[in-house]
């Protein structure tokens, strides 16, 4: 290849370690809930031939974990990882190699909170990958393994047309494609498959023949609607706080209208579409899941509170990015509010199968 | 290997990119001077078998800047060496390979800074590597060429002698080894001998054979007092103005005698001795040079100015972190005026080959 294409975008989880921040507030992201890791042990040891992986090449295992924002959450789902790629190491009698570990988020993330939060006693070697995953962050043929977890639901951008007052994707008054025109909701469903289109290809070249990309990120079953679920009781309220707030002149019309979330929640089968029309990889799982404990909605008033809490270290920054810091606290006192009023309803939506797993290998 | 052994100092350069940041004031440490470029693509033209490194390999050629700090003279530095091993491969009508560059410096580092600087148009996919590289940093056999410009006359600590009331080498009102007691200029000398060693084995795991180290740090001839040195009129200043701080009240006694600068001036021979004893490289080239800009000392009042604003940034998390950040303006404010004072004299010191470069070869 030339030049590096470099992809960018602008979505960094709130740095620091302050009580706002990513760090302090991802209890909800905790990636490696016990299901979790059974199922990726259970891939490591049954699909992975590590001993020809490593031997073939220089006695490094390398692991990458795309959107991995700054911890603690990547180092406990890295630890998993080595921990089972070691066991499967010693069923087969090989020597113990040197891991390398990719951490990769945005520029834009704090990665000084991520390096000096680097756990001390750490078994592997730590790098820092700034870059957007819908381009090249790796070098072709490099990884072992690439996870990404609760990251890829996050469109590249706003779909262009959604932000269009000239399309009939405009979408006016509302923050996301839940209970929005069918236009707005294939606006979102296309970027996602151009968005997936470039991460699969970027995989693709990045990952050793034999290697595995395993993800989980925001699903939903074929055919349901997404006002189904808790989600969009809270994007919905969303939009009614800031109509509030434009009403009470706090915020303009245009602001509203142009606020949307980029958070798509894929069905199986369009993502089964488009590894298949890819073509680089096979599919070894591929289902919906239980939510792990990153993608838990709440049933009470204190789980409200903490969602929320949550939601703000998550998604704070597209508002602030929007609106101006000065207003981040308001909005979210007020959805707060809002959604505490809200609790049966959230309680009765529909909070199964929501979380999207699969996990492909490279041919 | 079991576990990788991680090494800490803790002394990054400052942060951020506002008037006293490290990536505003490196101007002296520009590290690509047109006699270092010269030398590096001589290096890569002559010495390094880039055809058959990469094709060895993955098609991957792998750039280490270590010490790397947060630019932008590293972007320059690693520019210039693509640019050679481009050329290199022209000659030899060989494919272009993937780029990929490692960026280390201590985890205290601002990366952040280094990270969101990063020229748009790179040709290289860039990857950030917390820690010390006293220790091991990089994956075994997994760099092609590294350098280090500026960064290895920074000791790992301050030779702990030096701190000792007890030792005949406590350094006390001193705050280096310049015209020290000859126990000082040992317990220097030799915490330098164990600190190359370290670097010097790191090395050794880490770059691919035929692969290039090259470095450029602090040097003095063999036999030539320190005292010689523009430098040493800056560190006897520094301890007068600690001194007179001290008398005014405040800081305390302990606290000057216990602060020193932990950089160390080495000599070509010195060098080759620990060279020859870690017996894993060719010595390709050993020798003082004049100073390239990052090494320069002034000839004018201007020039002390500057020098110092340089200084500050470079050494500024010394003090700050040794007296606390109220006193760190205070210090340099003095220093400077102290030093505008004594422009004569350090026009007339020793400023020839300070420069110590340089290059080993992986047997």
């Amino acid at each position: 290849m030339g030049k590096v294409e470099i992809v960018r975008n602008s979505l960094p989880m709130s740095g620091g370690d302050g009580p706002n921040s990513y760090s302090k507030n991802s209890h909800l992201q905790r990636k490696t809930t016990s299901l979790l890791k059974e199922k990726i042990d259970k891939l490591v040891l049954e699909k992975l031939n590590a001993k020809t992986l490593i031997s073939s090449d220089s006695n490094t295992f390398r692991i990458a974990d795309l959107g991995c924002a700054t911890g603690p959450n990547t180092f406990f789902l890295v630890d998993n990882i080595i921990k089972s790629i070691e066991t499967s190491l010693r069923k087969s009698n090989s020597s113990k190699p040197e891991f390398l570990v990719f951490f990769n988020d945005l520029p834009q993330n704090d990665f000084n909170t991520l390096f000096t939060s680097l756990p001390q006693d750490r078994s592997y070697l730590a790098v820092g990958v700034p870059g957007s995953f819908y381009g090249r962050v790796l070098p072709q043929s490099s990884v072992h393994i690439v996870v990404t977890m609760g990251a890829t639901h996050w469109l590249s951008s706003v779909p262009k047309e959604v932000l269009d007052k000239s399309s009939k994707a405009w979408n006016k008054g509302k923050v996301h494609y839940s209970n929005a025109a069918d236009e707005v909701v294939k606006a979102y469903r296309d970027q996602f498959g151009r968005d997936m289109e470039k991460f699969l290809e970027a995989r693709a070249t990045e990952i050793v023949s034999g290697g595995l990309l395993v993800v989980g990120m925001c699903g939903i079953p074929k055919g349901m609607p997404f006002s189904n679920l808790a989600d969009s009781i809270m994007y919905t309220s969303m939009a009614d706080v800031l109509t509030q707030m434009h009403s009470e002149g706090l915020i303009s019309e245009e602001q509203v209208d142009t606020f949307n979330i980029p958070i798509y929640s894929a069905t199986p089968e369009e993502v089964t579409v488009l590894v298949v029309k890819n073509g680089c990889f096979t599919v070894e799982s591929m289902e919906l899941m239980d939510p792990t404990a990153w993608l838990k909605r709440p049933t009470n008033v204190e789980d409200v509170r903490h969602w929320m809490v949550c939601i703000k270290a998550t998604m704070g920054s597209l508002f602030i990015n929007h609106f101006g810091e000065h207003l981040l606290d308001d909005v979210f006192d007020r959805l707060t509010a809002k959604l505490v009023g809200l609790t049966e309803k959230i309680e009765s939506s529909y909070r199964e199968k929501v979380m999207l797993f699969f996990a492909l290998q490279r041919k």
